[in-house]
């Protein structure tokens, strides 16, 4: 893969039609998005109830590569690279709570602030001060913690943070933790797995219980005047009866390299439906600033990888995290207020239709992953339906375009990663 | 894997030795054999009984392309790759029955005969008729359906029709049912597979079994001019008994890039064996054209991946199918009559031979893989009871040099594929 | 991986620092090794007693490639790749016995001297002189049998042989047999693995068992002025007592492109222990020349990959066989006299120490591997502590640009493999 086959493909791509094969299935051009685009995205991490005091540490996957984040107490949540900076090796292995981080290989220890703590082995001539945790970029909006890799060039998430941080506080996030998490594990491109989650053209084929279980499935699974008709009057009831403007205003950004993408958006869960579970009914506790329920959602987008909807009494986090060019990730995590018993919880109720979803969602995935491996793979054409589908796949290109000419021969770029 | 490295390796070939490593093992070789060799090949993909009424479809792998084939109704039979023309999901996943071929992802909806049937939701400027099923070409010789990946530059089968059709005809194969299908996926690069299904020197080590139920074997499988004499006054007798010359006559046709390989030959089982079953006895209701045991064989090739073993009352259809420079799959389908009761046939009996015959060569090509790989392996000399094996390397060789000329620099043939 | 670039990482090495992340991920520089690096080791294949008499043939690998070694009588130890020379199929799959090696593909059979014994079937013009198996490099210190693969550069053993015979035939190797032996598959590159055997300061924090077992782990685990005298002393006392000048020297070569590297030392267990097992008394009956317990431990380096550590009634073998970039197996065999009633050995008390060790060795070597692959590494500083570790890596580098430079471009290097 050269800059110029790369630039030849991106110039090949035509408005409103799906990317060419390569860019799903290409291990080359994974390992430049691994250099020049995971690199440059936050994505949420953790949520800090996972982290409660200091000492605390988890082990997560930063676009798949592994990283250590920790409470330090005072110095705040802080984020390394799981390498020990002697010979490499990994320093942990799972979720714990030590004052010291500590390799296992020479026990080399390091403090929750990074530096080098044992340093009497040292050979003469090197400087402890050389031989600190290497840290990742750490930005917390709300109760959220996010990371991204490369330390100059991410976007600046100053006005996610103050559009999102009292959308998080109001649903409770401040005040919250977590329910239940669950994996799905995909065999697709990080893309196909997106432009699914950008849509619901497909909700009616593919998932007969979210289309149940939404209102807006009427606009957004189909075209059809009267229906949209209905559901606009349905949503305009309902913002007249909860009236409040402030929490239920819309704010999407398109994000920029100098800017994070996010979006905020409120609307009814319709159909009658009080939250997101089984029965539409209540299921846990009312969260953050809910004094009754609503039957409102909140939908949040924080960067390209990570996706909260929240209910009144719960919430749910989407990470969508790339293993490799045709292996995907997509963590679900069920958040619920703090103090709630969680053995009162019907968490089969409460997690029941993103879990059937996510579950249909990594079959069609898959099927569309093994179609777009044919030799009869052309790219097709996203419907008016697909809209943001389209969008996201115009911003992909549009964003390595640029990406490739401001870094020059992909070449170069591969030696960042 | 450049032209000229490739153009190397076929220069550096010694007429009557086997191959350079790198044909057996290099992934960029197989690569080239994707986008040049196996795009010009016919191969069978169904028995017509397979798709027995209008709507009837089956997924299949054509050169390890997913296809759908199906039975149109007045339209006859029709290829499909098994990619959506909107997103490129798989659309069928099985083999089933309906009446129109419908993607599982947004239900876009295609006619039997190819045509996108649900339009409406169509962006503007978006031409419904561009949007049809990817068509593979596909031929019938008989009730046999073979398909090609390269409409362009498939061989002509008609003279393959016109001499084998007439024998399928005499076995039954237009009024026959599968009665058992198996697969043997074999660890092996295609070719190793090939040139051990054309030799029988290995029969006397490696089958036993298939040694003691064949009279040829005393001619191939070893140089013996005693055995061969007595051996060519078995054929001689039995030619004379049967007398059938129209369904006896031997036609052999090498195959150009214009033409397709086929071969049809007929000879006695010998050892007083009716058919090739367990024991040498009828061991299902005679086929077609027989009106009695003759004890005779019927070998078809139909280019150069398909070939049938006839007996009086069951026929063997071999598929071979590369998946990977190391991988191929080899299946065997067991053919009777379309009236035959398969509770009453011993399936063991009709089965044995073939069965353990072909997982007998599962193992020693893959033993013969393995060694291929060492750094030790070298080109060594086929003998003369290898002849047919040599043939095939030598065409190989041959037609592989003629279409890299034909089609210049490797790199370009590679974005056909 | 052109050799610019490999010579360009090669430049970029530090001394005193651990390597590049490409030397322990890259498969194109695994490449190289295998061409220009592994092919000019020799490597302790198998102790005589695996081939107890004429027709004896064991199957084993040769830096990943299958090789057979014999006892041919008269001609002594034979060892031949693994590949006929008809076709190139696997000969052997176990060890076994019989007078002749016969391929089971064709039957094409070889003396135990490699020729080709059957030349009945062999097609005119072709010399059978030409077609007798591949021989591998064979040499034997003592009873030890040592292969190589590239018999034009591999150096020479005989001061190797001079030196280490002798301390075989005394710690009675020459009369000994296998007691059992264990592979310990590690997912890491051979480097890391060496690396790690090199040094023991990772013994303290990561082999409890072991630092309890060895008295230079005071020594050798960390820095401490007043234990390193006191061992010293423990050292001295026993080199007095046991007088034996002979047996106790220190040879260390460190080995060039002409002579083979090899090592001889000697010294106490220490801790009042008599041998190396559970409890620290003898296991097994006394070997060799030992007529009562010493409590000492004879370490014997053979080139790069093979090495034993012999005590008064049991030798532990090591080999190091590198099977893939990221893949390494560690064999440990214990010998124990000829003459010795297995069933009287409590064989988990002989080999529990270096079962367990070897066994937390893999954990630790695979936890560094994991972390040497992330974006993250960067070469790190070997301690005092790790001197022969950074000795080996130092030695790696040196070699590595000689031969680079001495065979030219790699691409010519490769086809050599």
């Amino acid at each position: 893969m050269t800059t110029n086959s790369l630039h030849g493909l991106l110039d090949r791509h035509e408005k409103g039609w799906s990317l060419e094969q390569s860019f799903y299935v290409d291990p080359e051009i994974f390992a430049v998005e691994q250099a020049i685009w995971f690199s440059r995205q936050w994505t949420v991490i953790a949520h800090a109830s996972e982290l409660p005091r200091k000492g605390s540490h988890i082990v997560r996957s930063l676009f798949g590569t592994s990283i250590i984040v920790v409470n330090s107490g005072d110095a705040g949540f802080r984020a390394y690279y799981n390498v020990c900076t002697h010979r490499g090796s990994r320093i942990c292995k799972e979720d714990g709570h030590s004052p010291l981080l500590v390799c296992p290989y020479h026990a080399w220890s390091f403090r929750l602030t990074g530096e080098l703590q044992s340093t009497r082995d040292l050979p003469a001539g090197v400087d402890p001060a050389e031989l600190g945790l290497h840290e990742v970029p750490l930005r917390q909006i709300g109760s959220l913690i996010l990371c991204g890799a490369d330390a100059e060039n991410l976007p600046d998430p100053a006005r996610a943070e103050e559009v999102l941080q009292p959308a998080l506080r109001h649903h409770g996030l401040d005040h919250a933790k977590i329910a239940v998490r669950r994996s799905y594990p995909t065999q697709a491109n990080w893309k196909l797995v997106l432009e699914n989650f950008f849509e619901c053209y497909h909700c009616r084929p593919s998932h007969p219980e979210y289309f149940r279980m939404n209102g807006h499935v009427k606009v957004s699974a189909m075209l059809d005047d009267n229906a949209a008709q209905e559901w606009g009057k349905v949503v305009d009831d309902w913002r007249a009866e909860v009236g409040d403007d402030q929490h239920n205003r819309t704010v999407r950004v398109a994000g920029t390299h100098d800017e994070m993408k996010f979006t905020l958006y409120r609307h009814p869960i319709g159909l009658g439906r009080q939250t997101q579970s089984k029965d539409g009914r209540a299921v846990a506790p009312l969260m953050g600033g809910f004094a009754n329920y609503d039957g409102g959602e909140t939908a949040m987008h924080f960067g390209r990888f990570s996706f909260m909807g929240a209910y009144n009494d719960h919430a749910v986090l989407f990470q969508f995290i790339p293993r490799g060019v045709e292996e995907t990730d997509v963590v679900a995590t069920w958040f619920v207020d703090a103090d709630a018993d969680l053995e009162l919880i019907d968490m089969d109720a409460m997690t029941l239709m993103w879990d059937i979803t996510t579950k249909q969602d990594k079959q069609i995935i898959e099927e569309n992953a093994q179609g777009v491996r044919s030799r009869a793979y052309r790219p097709g054409p996203y419907t008016q339906l697909e809209a943001q589908t389209s969008d996201f796949v115009e911003s992909y290109v549009t964003v390595m375009r640029e990406l490739l000419e401001a870094k020059g021969p992909v070449a170069k770029v591969e030696q960042v990663a």
